[in-house]
C-alpha cells in the first residue's frame, strides 16, 4: 500500500541516523521513539499512517500500553479518530472487561492484555498500530479483541517493521491492509548496517 | 500561576460532563484522558500546560509510564521539547539507567522507575508533568531523578489534581510552580458531584 514517499523517506532517513543495531536483532530506538521521544519524528510517523488509512473510516485507532501509546495517538489525531490502549495485566478497576492472553516474545512471560467493551464498540471502525511489528503476537491479539467486541477491523498500522521476524505472515489472515513505515530487511551488529526492503 | 482561562474552564467543563464519581476516591476518565483517549482533550490539556511553562525555556518533559506518556508527548510537542518516560520494573536494555524505588498509593506495590541518563542530561531544563497528581509519590521520584541526573527541574504539570490526598505538599519542598488544569476539591460517590477549587 502506498504511502506518502516524502515522509515515509524521511522516517527511514532518520532510523538510519538514529537508531543503532544491537545483538541479539535488537534494533535501538529508544533515543527517539520508546524512551525518549522526539515529538517531530511521531508526528511524521502519525501522518504516515493517517494518510495511508484516510479512506477507511477509522473511529479508535487501538494499540497495546505503552510503547504504541503515542504513535496510536498521533495517528488517532490526525485522523479525527479516538486512540485506545489494551493494558497489560487485570484490569481490577475495568468494567465489562475484553481480556487476551499473550506471551511476550521479547519479555518472554505470559500477560493478559484488557480493554473495556464500552469503549471498544460494535459498528467501530477500528485501526491496530503499534512501534514494531516484530512476530505480530500483540497485534494479532488485538485484532482478535477486535472481533469479538464486534468492531470492524480495517488495518494495521506500523513504524518499523522487522520482517525477519515473520509477524506480517500471523497478521494476513485477517485480511486487510497492513502498512509499515520502514521495513527493516536485515541488519548487522557488528557493522551496524540496516537494510531496508525496497518500496 | 495562570493558565489560559478557556482552556481550564473547557477542561474542568469536559470532567464535569465526561467524568464518572466511584467508591473509593476514585475518579474515572477512562473514557477520554487514560484508557480511550479523546486526542481534543489531550491537545487541550497540552496547550494549557504548554501555555503555562511557555517562558521556562523547557527541554525535555518528563513522566512516568504509561498514563502520562500522551500529556507528556502533547505538551512536549507544544513546547518544542523532548518527551521522556520513565519506565517501571527492571530495565534490562537500559543504558545507564537512573533508578529510584516508589510505593504505588493505587496499586500498593513497590516498583522501580527508571530513565536513562543518556536521555536525562545535566544542563536539560525538565517539566515533570501527569495524568494525576494524587499524593505526589512519582511526581516526587521523578523530580529527584532530575536532580540526579544534574539536570534543572523547573516545573510540575497535571491535568487533574486531587487536592484532599495532598500531593501538592509532597511536591513544594522542590520550589518550582506546581500547575494543576483542574482542582478537584471534593467529590460525592453518592451524588456524583465534583467540585473544583476556586481560581
Amino acid at each position: 500500500m502506498a504511502t506518502g514517499l516524502t515522509e515515509t523517506a524521511q522516517i527511514r532517513d532518520w532510523i538510519l541516523r538514529e537508531a543503532a543495531v544491537l545483538p541479539g536483532d535488537f534494533l535501538r530506538v529508544d533515543g527517539f521513539l520508546n524512551h525518549r521521544v522526539d515529538p517531530a519524528f511521531v508526528a511524521l510517523a502519525g501522518a504516515a499512517l493517517a494518510r495511508a488509512f484516510r479512506g477507511s473510516e477509522v473511529t479508535c485507532v487501538f494499540t497495546a500500553e505503552a510503547a504504541g501509546n503515542v504513535i496510536a495517538y498521533e495517528t488517532a489525531r490526525q485522523l479525527g479518530a479516538a486512540a485506545l490502549y489494551a493494558k497489560k495485566g487485570a484490569a481490577r478497576t475495568m468494567a465489562r472487561a475484553l481480556t487476551c492472553r499473550i506471551r511476550s516474545p521479547t519479555k518472554g512471560v505470559e500477560q493478559d492484555l484488557c480493554a473495556s467493551a464500552d469503549y471498544l464498540r460494535p459498528g467501530e471502525r477500528v485501526l491496530v498500530v503499534d512501534d514494531f511489528l516484530h512476530q505480530g503476537t500483540t497485534s494479532a491479539a488485538l485484532g482478535a479483541m477486535v472481533g469479538e467486541a464486534g468492531a470492524r477491523l480495517v488495518g494495521f498500522g506500523f513504524v518499523i517493521e522487522k520482517r525477519p521476524s515473520g509477524g506480517r505472515k500471523a497478521l494476513e489472515p485477517f485480511g486487510v491492509p497492513i502498512v509499515s513505515l520502514a521495513v527493516v530487511d536485515r541488519m548487522d551488529p557488528a557493522t551496524g548496517e540496516i537494510v531496508f526492503a525496497p518500496g
